[in-house]
Parts: C-alpha cells; sequence; structure tokens
C-alpha cells in the first residue's frame, strides 16, 4: 500500500485487483489500522515458531498461544488464565492482536514493548514456570533451532534477547486491518448500519473516545477503573500503582483495544464483565456517569461489532524436534 | 493421483509439475503412504475447527490439539498427557497423523474407527471432563457453529455423532506422504543413505516387520508387550483385555506406527523410553530375544528417521465467538 499525506486529511491509495481507488479517511477520533509491514520474514517465522512452542514452558504444554489463542481472537475467553499447574492468573489475559499499537504492554504497562513483555509470562510461577536460562538450554539443545536462530541472528548461541525478539517481530504481524468499521472510515458509506453509526454518534458524543481513540480504539493511555462511581472487585490487582509505586496511580489500568472486542470476551482487568452490554453499562456509570438505555446499550454495542478485523492467515509452524540431549517437560515441577 | 494394478507390483503414475514418471513401487513390508483424498471439504473445515475448539472441554482451554499437538508430530511429546485440573492421563498419547490408517483406535483398541475414538477424550473425567450433552449445547448456542453444521449435515440441530464425524472427517486428512523412505520405496535409491538401508536390512530381518509393516509401519495388530521378556511398568494399562475381558489378551496393545517416529517421542504406551535408541533397544530384547549393538541400534534409528513425512499445512482456523447464552467455561469444576 502506498500513502500520501494532504494538508487535512491522509489520502491513502488502496490495490483492490488491478482497480486504483483514492480514498480519504473521515476525520474520526478512531484511525483505520494499517496493514503489517514484514521487515525481516525469517525472524517472523522463527517468532512464530517459539509462540507455538510449548517447550518454552515447564510442563511443555502450555505456549504463548494457550492463553492468547489467535484462532479466539488472540484471548482465551476466560475471566483469568489457568497456567502451570492449574494455577488460575491474576488478571484477564489480553488480546495479541493489534498489541503492537499501545503505548506499554500488560494491564499496569510494566512492560516498554512487546519484547520486554515476551519474557515475562515464560518465567511467571503461575503462567509457564520457566527459567530464562533453562529456556535457552531447551532451544540450544534442539538442532533445527540452533540453525534457524543462526541464520536470522547470525550467532550459534542463543539468548533469552533473541527469544523475545523474534516473538515480538511475529507479534508484530498480528494486526486486523479491514474491519467494517475502518472501510467506513474509508468512505465507505454502505460498511455500516443506521443502528451501528448512532451507536457510533453515541459512543463518540458521551465521551467513550477520550480514552478509547487511535487505531487500536484504545491503549493509548492509563486510566482509573472507576471514576464516577468506585470499581467493586475481589481481583487484587491494584493497577498502575505496582509500577510507579504513586497512591495516585492506584486502579489506573491501560485502556484495553476495542479491536475485535466481539471475540475477547470476558471483559476488563478481572474479566468480570461477561459480555459487551454489560461491559457498556459498567464504563456507563462508571466511568461517565451515565445510565445507558437499553436501545442506547444496544446501538454501542452494534457499533463495537464493527471493529472485528480481518485475522491473519496463520499456518500451523512445523515445530523441531527434541535431541536426545533435550532436558524433557516436568508438569509436576 | 492415478493408480494401474499390474500382475506383481502396483504401479503409480505420479504427475510432478507437467512431467510424468512410472515408478514402480518395490515390493516391501511397508508400503508408501497415498495422499489423503478430500471428499467434503466443508466437513473437513468444520471438523478442524472442532479439532482446535478448547470450548468442548470443561475449562476451556484443553482442545484436541492440547495432547495431539499438529506443530508436534500429532503428539504433546510427555510421557503421559496433562488434562483437565492438571491430573496426568494414563497412556502415552499416539500421534494422530496416519492413525485412519490403523485397524481400530486408542491403545487397546477399544474403539472401532476415528469417528468413535472422537468421544472419548472429550467427556474422559482426566482429558477434557465435559459431558457430551453440554458440548453439543456450547455448539448450538453459537451461532457461527449452528450455521455450518447445517450447511454440512442439512440439519439445524447439533448432535455428538455430528461433531465426532466431522472431527473424523478432519483427521483422515492428517496423513504424511513424501518421506524420504517413501521417495525409496517408489525407485528413488539415492533417498537412503547406506547407514539408513543398512538399517531397514537389519528392521526387516530381525523381525521388526512382523509387526510394524503396511503403510503405516504398525497399526495393523494388537501384540504383547513382552513376549521373550516380561515388560516392567509401573502403568496400570492392562491393554486389549480391558476391551476383551480375555486373560490372554492381557498386556496385548496395539503396534504403534513407527511413521514420523523421530517427532513422537517418548515412547511405548507408557512413555517410558525416552529416545529412539531406548525404544529399539527395548523391542529387540523383549519382543526378538535379540540385544542389538550400539552399532546396530544406531542402523535401525538412522533408518527410522527416515520414515517422517510431509506435515500437511495447516491453517489455524478462526473459531466462531459465543453468544450471551453460551455457557461459560469452569476450570475448577
Amino acid at each position: 500500500m502506498m500513502k500520501l499525506k494532504a494538508t487535512s486529511v491522509a489520502v491513502a491509495l488502496v490495490v483492490a485487483g488491478s482497480a486504483w481507488a483514492a480514498v480519504a479517511v473521515r476525520d474520526e477520533p478512531i484511525k483505520p489500522i494499517e496493514p503489517a509491514k514484514v521487515e525481516n520474514a525469517a525472524k517472523v517465522e522463527l517468532g512464530k515458531k517459539l509462540w507455538f512452542e510449548p517447550r518454552l514452558s515447564m510442563s511443555g504444554i502450555i505456549s504463548c498461544n494457550t492463553c492468547h489463542n489467535l484462532s479466539m481472537g488472540g484471548t482465551d475467553n476466560l475471566k483469568t488464565s489457568i497456567g502451570h499447574g492449574w494455577k488460575a492468573g491474576p488478571v484477564n489475559s489480553p488480546t495479541v492482536y493489534n498489541s503492537s499499537l499501545a503505548i506499554a504492554q500488560f494491564w499496569d504497562g510494566r512492560a516498554a514493548d512487546l519484547k520486554e513483555q515476551a519474557g515475562g509470562p515464560i518465567q511467571a510461577g503461575v503462567e509457564m514456570n520457566m527459567p530464562h536460562t533453562l529456556a535457552v538450554g531447551i532451544l540450544q539443545s534442539i538442532p533445527g533451532y540452533v540453525e534457524e536462530f543462526e541464520s536470522v541472528y547470525g550467532k550459534n548461541k542463543i539468548d533469552i534477547d533473541m527469544i523475545t525478539d523474534s516473538i515480538a517481530e511475529f507479534e508484530k504481524t498480528l494486526v486486523t486491518p479491514d474491519s467494517r468499521f475502518d472501510k467506513w472510515l474509508r468512505g465507505d458509506d454502505k460498511a455500516l448500519s443506521e443502528k451501528e453509526l448512532a451507536g457510533y454518534t453515541l459512543f463518540k458524543e458521551s465521551g467513550c473516545v477520550a480514552c478509547h481513540n487511535g487505531p487500536a480504539a484504545g491503549g493509548t493511555s492509563f486510566q482509573r477503573m472507576g471514576v464516577v462511581e468506585p470499581y467493586k472487585s475481589s481481583s487484587p490487582a491494584e493497577g498502575r500503582s505496582a509500577v510507579t509505586g504513586a497512591d495516585a496511580d492506584r486502579f489506573n489500568f491501560k485502556v484495553p483495544t476495542l479491536r475485535n472486542v466481539a471475540l475477547t470476551y470476558p471483559y476488563f482487568h478481572d474479566g468480570e464483565a461477561a459480555t459487551l452490554e454489560q461491559a457498556v453499562d459498567t464504563m456507563g456509570r462508571l466511568q461517565l456517569g451515565r445510565t445507558y438505555s437499553k436501545d442506547e446499550i444496544g446501538q454501542i454495542v452494534a457499533f463495537l461489532k464493527t471493529l472485528t478485523g480481518e485475522l491473519p492467515q496463520i499456518a500451523m509452524p512445523v515445530l523441531p524436534p527434541s535431541s536426545n540431549a533435550t532436558p524433557r517437560p516436568d508438569p509436576f515441577k
């Protein structure tokens, strides 16, 4: 895709078959998702293998894809995830799709970027429970990986930085352009129904876009959960204050993306909102001091469902087999 | 592919690009794997979705692919699998690849075919722990599935037979033709090294082919584990006698396929052989009364590694989202 900047609106030239069409992007607080640009296909392919690699977990059965299932909107659709030893995690697993567009990673933003994030769940006791040194040792014992890391990084010694770097590179390809809302943003008036458009207007005019803006319709700021009314939760998660130490940051969480939100139920950092209707109702009351009517909630939900984009086609990788020297998984450790 | 029968050998006409080559298949106890014939692509596609569908488990995180991982030779590479509640299963998960070629399913053959097999792990308490009625109810509450089952089966009411039938139809596509051994079988003398060929000769002449024969190099009979010497195991699995009730069938197990055996470690019904070398040594002593030398084991292992075929390219399915009416997973039930 080529992109030209005009004075007031971005003008995109989109190739569709052999026909060219000039499309003005509407000036809205939510912007279209751009397709992924793959700069290093070999690194992405390696990262994809590691994304699906259960040998990065102590048990040998948990991979990144277990909790961020690419077949299910990049989530596990559980309130909180199940990890090593069947332990429940403390917060809801956010979607990996479009996560590259966020200002920081994790609900509390404790990782600056995807690369920094990727190392966390590997070693977390309630997730994959795998020390980084052992993860490296395992991959280093697998001839297929040694060869592939060498071809990508030019070294025959694998390190944890290469592992997280290639996983992040794969994750950057997990964007979901071409939702119906994006088609509308690019000028297709018929892409949204009247109800959906009414829902978007209400979403915008009642203030949701103050936080849910940008290409990901979220992910651009940290905000307090419970602005007008406090949010009641049994979750121990304190949010941003766990990172900054500042009391003012208590219960501040990264605003989640609304992209593919119809696929990423249940909602909120504690997964306590089972449906979109519940989530919209709670957000209206707690964040905006507004009680939406049933019809209004229906309109906003109809709009939210137009944010489901085209999920990338992912071919399952064939993982290189362990060697006799590879440390075996230990589910009960 | 077209196939003509001649008097003594099967003659296959293989299309390679635009060139045709007549290839005589060598008359060996192991036969080439034929590519899958897809008769109903829509049913296969539905079955693929169900294969990757964690909502068929009570926890919402275990799918067929958890224990028969298509990225890992169709197994989980664990001694015995981890199921619902982190419980360990009683036997090693066999590979799903080429399982359509077996005389029966499960180690003890208690399911006649893939369709009958598919219902077992869904409801087994140590596997997916999901009553069939609830599995049906969940799929029936998901509009995307209702539509897809209707288009495949012509009914808008889903039943467990349709679920297992479509999973079986997908599994039938999971064959792995074109291993180096198959190329040799089809006449390519250079497909095997001298060592590999010596290994095959030894494998054949010392009697392994009595059980490991046919296209899957196994799966054609039930045999006693421990013919010459008893097999010592802490596994409670009794084998075929659990199905027939006959004492003579105790410790008789279905002979596993050796196709892709380099990928399907660890070995035996209890997963106690960690490496191919161990497995070959044990089989020689216990089944044939023969102690192979280190060199002989190396030759046989080299041959076994030539049985790794082309794994089919599987595109991850996009699973239809739950509706508000869909019963939610309950990992701790």
